[in-house]
């Protein structure tokens, strides 16, 4: 049956919270004018009803009680955004459970708890809109969906965690060390307080778990991606990167090679001519690769009480046209509540890349023929060298990029130069995109 | 009525048509995995249908008649691919009276036309998908429509014609001239034989204007967007332009100023550090920015059989699913189909920019000071000024930058100076956006 007006509930009135509910009430005749549809925020949840959000709330709306929310037989969509498992976990299958459609921005519990959600959702026949949980205002996950929905996607390449993307640009552009630079952002509110859900990739993976399920099909997959987050990156190799013509960015990457799946997040060295690498700041990007429309990117703010607020209120919108013909749920909920696989993860030890070397070593004749001769035996074979400075007797550092090795070659060899007398520091390692031209 | 099978016929198999149908016949299971869907490629009709085109068409399938895809009583979405004006327009509205949805990548005939086809649509209650029309495998139109639909669209910057992007880039990386590199794009197959359309700004302008009408409610407007193309753009104004931190693109540019509405196509001068100046080559890339989302950029190719044929299977997919639940017409056909401006649209002569102006002065003493003092009296201000070389007696480029100056002071201003004596040819000016930082 066509409804006149689609009610719609938010719980957590927070920063994205917020945001949601200014264009909601704010637009509301823009939406109209647009879509033909009347948006009625109806009831926000929040433990805080008292504190001025910069939005006026008209009366009757705000609650203490979530269950205001999910138990009003009017409303139709369910928005959670207070974050974290639980209780948004249980309020979402509450909600879903009283054949609510949900939206919500809520990456880390979809990552990890995402398919309870989903198969809840596939057997109750309502929607999950998550367009608000990667990137921001970029409508990535509508891109994956419904724009390259006649692709075979080969691969993606994200910028999707705009502190990280703050410190390396800030480390890039002025040399600063990643402790300096990580308080400067804290103080600036680019990184929490604990901020390690960021600098250690945690949210960056809890992304690309939902980009990569979206992309292959694949089930929702947080455990079986290869992490390394940006707390290692130095001055030092930021400048060697830039001599050599990379940036070092924190890529979030999953490809198709040849049958299995590469995922994995970790600091990436990346040509400069590369679009990818003139992201700067908290910006996020990311690159699309499908069979038939080829190299696509996306760019935009990922995070921000109206950027992430923009993506909420279009994931409203999609369901509440639904609502109005009675359309069935999204065919990729029922893909995002899989756990079986039929398609290969590629362990991270067989992933094939470039490298980047930078090792701490003794500045004595001998040293590179040593150290060469395990890269070597361990097939790894050495593009170029830069060796700066000399320090008779002290250590030195000796930078090398690699020609394609295997990780677990590579592994193995440094872990075998690593205990060299002539090493006085563990080897550093930066893995490599693409070619400088 | 839920159907099980969405049968599709395509009017011409040129590049597009021919991509199209690969993919639609190549993808079928690709896409039933995705969506739930069975498209099948009922019929395509074109004059000439026993060229290879590299697909492996049922037999059955082809016809030279579109009559027998416009009439045949099982097909529910005519997708046109033959461009120009008659007959697709002709078909378009035969296919529509017949109540079919349309797809089509025809941009010159939505631009000009399209208010017929769109209110023919809105009166048979089927709808039009033209993803295709516009920047080719980028999703830009699903992304002013859906993706961004919460935001009051503020601004749009768009590289949308790679012919032009091309020949561009080449002469800022070569110091090539405009007709040698005009001519190699040609040889290459990335201009036509007769390149009009391309350089002299059309196809820009036929895109942009649909994606005004889009972004701000507008009837399509082909007519009232101010229009230039690049023929008259030299490698020395590339080198000035690169001297002064910019690059010059052809760029559409549609904007919110006050309360008038801003459409031009041009070659602009942009800063290097801007993300869009970046765009090099074949590729295009649409910059938007909405009240709520800040400043986003969608990149890809903006032509070829495959990245559009992507665009026209996105359309006939969100079709299909609308027809497999009844839903009505995208509510934007109704807005397309307008013929009354609720909004004022700027004269170009109204327009604010800065610019660059390259006069041929004589070297004499004393001419600098005239063209100034024109200038000032035209409330144009200087922000820099090269002048290079010394001829005394004979002409020299005089290279200026302006602060924000209106364009039609700024014709005042040249035609005056252009009658100087001391000035040799007519000034060459460009407009200019954002600021080197």
């Amino acid at each position: 049956m066509a409804k006149g007006t689609v009610n719609v509930g938010i719980i957590g009135f927070g920063t994205v919270g917020s945001g949601t509910a200014k264009i909601l009430l704010n637009s509301k005749e823009l939406i109209r004018q647009k879509t033909g549809l009347d948006i009625n925020l109806k009831r926000i949840s929040d433990l805080d009803i008292t504190r001025d959000r910069g939005v006026k709330v008209p009366d009757g709306v705000l609650t203490t009680s979530a269950k205001d929310v999910i138990y009003d037989p009017d409303i139709d969509i369910v928005v959670e955004l207070i974050g974290g498992i639980h209780p948004a976990k249980d309020f979402m299958l509450e909600a879903i459970s009283q054949k609510k459609h949900v939206v919500t921005a809520n990456k880390a519990l979809l990552a990890t708890e995402g398919r309870d959600i989903f198969k809840s959702a596939d057997e109750h026949g309502v929607d999950v809109g998550f367009e608000a949980s990667v990137a921001g205002g970029i409508p990535i996950i509508k891109v994956l969906r419904e724009g390259l929905v006649a692709n075979s996607i080969t691969a993606i390449y994200g910028i999707i965690n705009g502190t990280c993307n703050y410190i390396l640009t800030k480390m890039t552009n002025e040399g600063a060390e990643f402790s300096d630079t990580l308080k400067e952002a804290q103080r600036l509110g680019y990184a929490e307080a604990d901020p390690t859900f960021d600098i250690e990739g945690i949210d960056t993976t809890h992304k690309l778990t939902i980009l990569a399920s979206l992309a292959f099909g694949i089930p929702l997959s947080y455990n079986k991606i290869y992490r390394e987050g940006i707390t290692h990156i130095t001055a030092q190799d930021i400048a060697f990167a830039g001599e050599l013509g990379y940036k070092i960015k924190l890529l979030a990457i999953t490809k198709i090679t040849g049958d299995s799946i590469e995922m994995r997040v970790h600091p990436t060295m990346v040509p400069n001519n590369y679009l990818i690498s003139k992201i700067d700041g908290v910006f996020n990007a990311v690159y699309v690769e499908g069979d038939s429309v080829g190299a696509t990117l996306y760019y935009g703010r990922g995070a921000g009480d109206m950027p992430t607020g923009s993506a909420v209120v279009a994931d409203i919108i999609d369901i509440a046209k639904k609502i109005q013909t009675n359309s069935p749920p999204d065919n990729f909920i029922r893909s995002l509540a899989k756990d079986t696989y039929d398609k290969k993860i590629m362990d991270m030890g067989d992933v094939m890349s470039n490298y980047y070397f930078r090792f701490s070593a003794l500045d004595k004749p001998g040293v590179l023929s040593k150290i060469s001769g395990v890269l070597g035996a361990n097939n790894i074979s050495i593009a170029s060298v830069i060796q700066k400075g000399r320090q008779v007797g002290g250590s030195v550092p000796l930078v090398m990029l690699t020609h394609t090795a295997r990780e677990k070659d590579v592994l193995n060899a440094l872990n075998e130069i690593n205990k060299m007398p002539v090493v006085s520091e563990k080897t550093l390692f930066i893995r490599v995109e693409g070619k400088v031209e």
